[in-house]
C-alpha cells in the first residue's frame, strides 16, 4: 500500500483523528509503517488506547481502502491527504488537522482567502437575509464563503455566494455519499460546481450528531474569519467561533435584538470581543492584512485593501473628518461647514473618532488628530 | 438684588451660558457685581462679544427676574442655582453645567444613581419595548431614570421607570411652562409626581429647535451612564452619547438589526467601544463600583453590587464554569459533566471566559484560570 493510501487507512480506521495520525507519523515515520508496526509498539504511543491498537492492527485495510476508493470514484470524489501539496493550505497548520478530506468539486489556490459564515439552523427571515446579503457581498469580490451546508444560515451564506457569482465550500458533518441534509441535493450539486464540498469522514459514513461540533474546527480552521450571523446560546456556530479562535482566527459576530433567542450567542460573542458586523466592508476592514494583493482575492479582482491609515477601521463620515483634520484642528462648527454635514451626523462621527482614539478634544469643540 | 437672583438674571440673558456665567463670576467675584459692572470691563471678559456686552448691561434685569419668578410660582416651579447646595450633584463637574435649573417636582439625593435612557423619536416598537423594560427594571431596583420626554425612546423610558414605582427625571429643551411635546401633558404630571421635570431656559421659553443638542449635555451629565436604546446616524441620542464621553459618563448601547435605520447610530457606538447592553444587568455589573451601598440606589433598596470576583462581567454559566475551576484546571468533558451542562452551552460559555481572558486552555481541551 502506498502512503497516501496508508494515511487513508489510518483515517478509515475509527479512533485515529488528525492529532493522533500526526503522533503516528513521528513515532514510526510513516502511515505504511505505523500499519505494519506491532501491537505492542503501538501501545507505547501516548494518547493511543486498547480499542485503537485493535483497530489498527486488523488485517482489513486494504479492503476498506479499496472500498473507499471504489466509492470515491462512483461518486465522482477526489481524496486529499495531510502533506499533499493540493491539501488547503489554511487547514494545515490547526491544532487537529483532518488527516484526509475528500472533496466533491475543485479547491483553488484563492480559496485561501475564504470567510466562514455560519449560524442557527432555526434562523430568523432576518438572519437569513443578511447571511445571504453577506456573502454575496463578500463572494462577488473574490472571497470564498465557508459553511457547513445545514438549513437556515449556513444555506442563506451558500446560496448568497453562489447569487454572487462567486465560490463557496460546504463542509460536511457526514460522507459526501450520504448527504445531509437529504434536501440540500440541489444546493449541494452547485456548490460542487461552484467550489467544493469537503469532508473528513468516509465517503458513506452517516451524518453522526457527534461529527458536528469536530466538523466545525474545519469551517473555521479552512477560513481567515467566521463570521457568526444569528445563534442562539446553545447553537452549534459558536463551537465553530470557539474553534476560530483556538485557531487564530479573527471572529465577527453580527447584531441583533435583544428579545430575540436567535440573537443572543451573537450578542454574547459581541460583549466577548468579536467584531461587530454590519456588512461586507466590516469584515475586510479587519481583514485587508490577509487578504493582500497576490494571495487569493486580489488575484482574483477584489478590491485592493484600504490605503494604511492610522487608525484602521474608520467609517463615514469619520474618515472625511480624520482627512479634514490632518491640516489643524479645527472647532466643530468649521468641520461641519467644511465638509457639509448635518449636525449631528458630525456628532456622531466625532464620537466614533474620540472613542478610537484617533482625534482627541480641546476646549471650546475644537477636535484635533490624536497623537499616535 | 441678591446672589441667587442676579444668577437667574444672567442665566435669563440672552447669550450668557453656564461657561459664561462661571467666568463672570470669577472675573468680577459675583453675578451681582457683574451686572454692575461697565462695559467696558464686560467687553474684557474672553469670549465676550459686545452683544451680549449689550445683554448684560440692558436696566431690564430686575423686571425680567421678577416677571419670571411670577411665572414660576403661578406653575408651582421651583429654581436651583449652580452653587446651591441642591443643586445636582452629579451636574455640578460637567465643563459647562446650566446656570440656573428650574424644577417641576422634587430632586432627591438618591437621584445621583441615576442613568440616562434615550433615543430616537421615530422608534420602532422593539425600541419602545427595550427602553420601557430596561427602565422598569432599573427603577425598580432604586436607580433614577433620566430622559428627554420626546415622542419614541425617552417616553417609553419614562413611562417603563413610572411602571417600576421608580423615580425619573425629564430634562426639557424649552421652558416648563412651555411643555414640548404637548401631547405629553400627562407623562409630565406623572413625572413631576414620581421625579422631576428639569430646564435651564427660561420657564415660558419656546422649545427651539437650537436648544435640544445643548439641553443633552444634562441629561448625561445628571447620569451615571447613557444608554442609547435605538438611534439612527443623525440621531441626537447620539449628541447624548458624545457628551455622556466628554464628561467621563459610561455609554451603554442596545443592539439591534443591521437592517433598521434605527438601529445604526447604536450599532456605530458598539464598534466605537460603548457597551453592548441586553438588559438592566448589563448597566448594573458596569457602574457596579459608582453604586455602592450609602449612595443613592443601595440606601433605597437596591440589590448590593456584585462580589468582586475577577474579571467582572461573567454572564451565566460562565461564572458557574469559572468558580468550578477555582479547584484547579479540568477537561470539558468533566465541566460539562459536573455542571450538567448542554456542550453547546458549555463552549459557548468557555468561548466567553476564554475571550474575557479569564481562563486559558491547554492541549486536549483542558481549561484552567488564567493568571491574572
Amino acid at each position: 500500500m502506498d502512503e497516501r493510501h496508508a494515511r487513508l487507512a489510518l483515517a478509515l480506521t475509527a479512533y485515529v483523528g488528525g492529532a493522533l495520525l500526526a503522533r503516528l507519523l513521528e513515532t514510526f515515520g510513516s502511515a505504511e509503517a505505523a500499519l505494519r508496526a506491532p501491537a505492542r509498539a503501538l501501545a507505547r504511543v501516548p494518547g493511543i488506547g486498547p480499542e485503537t491498537v485493535r483497530a489498527l492492527t486488523s488485517p482489513d485495510h486494504e479492503a476498506a481502502v479499496a472500498r473507499e476508493l471504489r466509492h470515491m470514484e462512483r461518486l465522482g470524489v477526489g481524496l486529499m491527504v495531510w502533506g499533499d501539496a493540493e491539501y488547503p493550505e489554511n487547514l494545515r497548520a490547526i491544532p487537529s488537522p483532518p488527516a484526509v478530506l475528500t472533496v466533491k468539486g475543485r479547491l483553488e489556490a484563492g480559496d485561501r482567502a475564504a470567510v466562514a459564515v455560519v449560524g442557527a439552523r432555526r434562523a430568523t427571515p432576518y438572519g437569513q437575509q443578511v447571511a445571504a446579503r453577506l456573502a454575496r457581498d463578500l463572494a462577488s469580490r473574490g472571497i470564498t464563503v465557508v459553511s457547513g451546508l445545514a438549513y437556515g444560515i449556513d444555506a442563506a451564506a451558500h446560496r448568497g455566494a453562489l447569487e454572487g457569482r462567486g465560490r463557496t465550500l460546504a463542509v460536511l458533518g457526514g460522507g459526501i455519499g450520504c448527504l445531509h441534509p437529504a434536501g440540500h441535493r440541489e444546493l449541494a450539486d452547485r456548490i460542487a460546481a461552484c467550489g467544493a464540498m469537503l469532508s473528513e469522514f468516509p465517503v458513506m459514513g452517516r451524518p453522526l450528531k457527534a461529527n458536528f461540533p469536530r466538523r466545525n474546527r474545519i469551517i473555521s480552521g479552512l477560513s481567515l474569519g467566521v463570521v457568526v450571523v444569528e445563534a442562539s446560546l446553545t447553537s452549534g456556530a459558536l463551537i465553530t467561533a470557539r474553534h476560530g479562535l483556538e485557531q487564530g482566527r479573527e471572529v465577527f459576530a453580527v447584531p441583533g435584538p435583544v428579545t430575540a433567542r436567535q440573537s443572543q450567542g451573537c450578542n454574547r460573542l459581541l460583549k466577548s470581543g468579536a467584531k461587530l458586523t454590519e456588512s461586507w466592508e466590516d469584515v475586510v476592514a479587519e481583514l485587508a492584512a490577509q487578504l493582500r494583493p497576490g494571495t487569493g482575492p486580489a488575484s482574483r479582482g477584489a478590491p485592493p485593501p484600504p490605503p494604511p491609515l492610522p487608525p484602521a477601521g474608520l467609517l463615514e463620515p469619520e474618515r472625511r473628518i480624520y482627512d479634514l483634520l490632518a491640516d489643524g484642528p479645527l472647532p466643530i462648527d468649521a468641520i461641519i461647514g467644511r465638509l457639509g454635514l448635518p449636525p449631528a451626523a458630525a456628532a456622531s462621527a466625532l464620537v466614533g473618532l474620540e472613542m478610537k482614539g484617533a482625534i482627541s478634544q480641546r476646549a471650546g469643540k475644537v477636535f484635533e488628530r490624536a497623537i499616535p
